[in-house]
């Protein structure tokens, strides 16, 4: 395993972001060009109604990524071009996306804050023109990443002090594995099997063996011996190929005492984990240490709590959220100018039809309110003047300024804001039992 | 709404996908370099041990991906620097994977068939070197978007002949949400609301209106108007923002009865559609079309079947697999040569611990058997020789010969195969209730 600093940008992050955008957002544009609307100073605003089923926190991640995503949202010759030839759009719409730069300000909850039903994480104020066509792309960064970090706090939690390693790259689209790695990273996890997310995002990333290496060579001696004369006696020998017992006693007959790690990737890991820790000890191999892999989540590495496991391999529960693959963030505009004159003061706006996806207009603050320990005990999202006792706990902070990104930070104070917020919450926060948020959202209409 | 041909490449497409792998592909690879089994002649390959719980059949999509993913599969200085500053592997390897190229061969099902457990989906041969390394990415790709088009496939069944519109990208990481796009289309889906898919994947794009452009206006009424006046009346105007019946009434008035469809995105939509069928027939409006969107899945789609709906947008349950957000596939060895000798016969491996994870060796070849009506009535895996009466129904197809593809087709073609394959399943394939596999997985070993 081996840390390193961002040293390239991501697979993407130079390519244009611009066409990640859904039809809807270019085809509005145009008709409110042609309206005049289109210049009406406005504010949107992310958020989101509930949290999974039976969650008591969400986790905030992606928001590095939206800077960058903003700042790469330009529109290349080919793909106006492209826009041109389907007619998605109309001459002058063209030539407005041509010159499109975001010049606008984005403040919102700093990434891998935890947040709570009605928190307005990513507020983005411009013309309606500049800040609609930012929809698709925002949303798609922190629904998926910030799913994925959910689920991870959820396992760390559960781990405690032992490491939980991201392995989930194959089982999530190829790009969104590397989103993935960093968002567990945010949450706490310690290293990656993704090597994409070590050169773009810095991660640590480690690894062990697969079957496969010891199937190809003639015997497991054989391929223990090939793995240890490459990779040292530090290395993870997998050991459940063929017969648990005996790959355990070859590995230590191969490694020595010295010997890393052993990887189970089957069958009763309770049960195996003991075990192997026995044969371990009596072999003399005392600081071996045992990873565990094979369809983790936070419950499995909660019942493995007291099992001699030294760390917890986890892949397809990861990335894919543990079961809530997507959160149910929304961008929605709260607020509008009357009128494209650039004084024209914010008129709140919302949907107000009979269904349940109404929502409450104006820009708001947000403040997370302690108790007499110092415990959160409410977040409370308002309209208007912020109350005084509340001014020191806002939680949003300013990242784009007259579209200049000001929010950009290292991944190492992201994980660390990250550890602070859980830390910060009731203790029945990391319960995994379904309840309800561990923090109600106050509402203080201004 | 407008089709084009495939004009771009994807987003990243022309990028090195190397680096999409797991960092034990690599140190493999140093430790079977340094052992000499590097060189063995070896067989992966990709299948799955069982469908989601209650699935029908499974739905291969990606293959085409798959490709330009092996041809771009290529080491950069920059990523080699990287590899060498971590660390990661020696310097031999670094010189391995400099000059690597995949040189070998690639079968498959081709891109869109239906499969079932056991169904021996791609087949990669080459030494193990030059293989093992392609199975993070190789997974990722499978396993995500064959997710998606399995959801696609029972959600464009439950349809019928009314079109599907795919419109989840911000549900989804962004460049997942791109290939959510095509494996949709692959599986039926009339068009995308993504914009990136349409450029890169020549899938028609489609869009109507955010609810955000009716608030951004002073009344629904300029709205509606300035739509129009932009997009011409056969546009889709979104009715739900305020009062349903009054937004009806106002968008007939605006456009007149040549309006195109009006989307209902909100409440009870079996309910609604009824109500403003009626009210768009009482207008004289018998031509404009209904579009429901609002977390639409399969059962929501079945559930509207009697109701007037001329089309359904589905997001979230889409791009998240209605329930399954990834498939199982697997990336096995199952067979490689004794030794390095380039005509040293193949051996059969198998991983043989007590859990549930074992696998049988031994390449397979596969064949779908029909019943006398000419209706497939099981999946035929086998080793060894195909009988002669299956030799006609196999399923594999070249698809990379000596490193070169040879598989890549036009997704029309891909999404007619998909078409023609459920087709050709007995009629309870297409049921939404839980059951078993369609077809039973027959195993002939050779």
């Amino acid at each position: 395993m081996a840390a390193g600093p961002s040293v390239a940008p991501t697979l993407s992050a130079a390519a244009s972001t611009a066409l990640l955008t859904d039809r809807y957002e270019l085809t509005m544009l145009q008709a409110a060009l042609r309206s005049g609307a289109a210049h009406r100073r406005s504010v949107f605003e992310v958020f989101t109604r509930r949290l999974p089923d039976g969650r008591r926190y969400g986790v905030l991640a992606g928001t590095g990524r939206v800077l960058d995503a903003i700042a790469n949202f330009r529109f290349d010759t080919a793909q106006l071009d492209w826009l041109a030839d389907q007619r998605v759009v109309d001459e002058p719409t063209l030539r407005w996306l041509a010159d499109y730069r975001f010049t606008g300000d984005v403040t919102g909850y700093p990434e891998g804050e935890v947040y709570f039903p009605g928190s307005p994480l990513l507020t983005v104020e411009g013309s309606f023109a500049e800040a609609v066509i930012l929809e698709t792309v925002i949303l798609s960064i922190l629904n998926f990443d910030s799913a994925v970090a959910a689920a991870a706090s959820r396992m760390t939690a559960a781990a405690g002090e032992r490491p939980c390693i991201e392995m989930g790259a194959r089982r999530a689209h190829e790009s969104a594995a590397v989103a993935a790695a960093r968002a567990a990273y945010v949450a706490g996890f310690a290293a990656t099997s993704d090597l994409q997310a070590g050169f773009s995002h810095g991660i640590p990333t480690t690894g062990t063996a697969a079957h496969a290496f010891t199937l190809l060579h003639d015997t497991e001696k054989d391929a223990f011996t090939a793995q240890i004369a490459s990779m040292g006696t530090g290395t993870t020998l997998l050991v459940d190929t063929y017969d648990l017992a005996e790959a355990v006693r070859t590995a230590v007959e191969v490694a020595g005492p010295e010997l890393g790690a052993v990887r189970i990737d089957s069958g009763d890991l309770t049960l195996l984990a003991h075990r192997v820790r026995r044969q371990l000890d009596d072999l003399g191999a005392r600081q071996t240490r045992i990873i565990v892999t094979s369809d983790l989540d936070e419950y499995a590495i909660a019942a493995l709590a007291a099992a001699p496991v030294d760390g917890y391999g986890v892949g397809t529960s990861l990335v894919t959220g543990s079961g809530h693959p997507t959160c149910a963030m929304v961008y929605k505009l709260v607020a509008r100018a009357a009128s494209a004159d650039p004084d024209a003061p914010l008129v709140p706006v919302a949907k107000r039809s009979a269904g349940a996806k109404s929502s409450l207009g104006g820009r708001k603050w947000a403040a997370r309110r302690l108790d007499a320990d110092g415990v959160a005990e409410a977040e409370v999202v308002g309209t208007g003047e912020v109350p005084a006792e509340l001014a020191d706990r806002l939680l949003q902070v300013p990242l784009v300024r007259g579209g200049e990104p000001v929010g950009r930070e290292p991944l190492a104070a992201v994980r660390e804001r990250h550890r602070r917020a859980v830390a910060g919450l009731p203790l029945s926060a990391t319960q995994l039992s379904r309840g309800e948020p561990v923090l109600p959202t106050e509402l203080v209409l201004g």
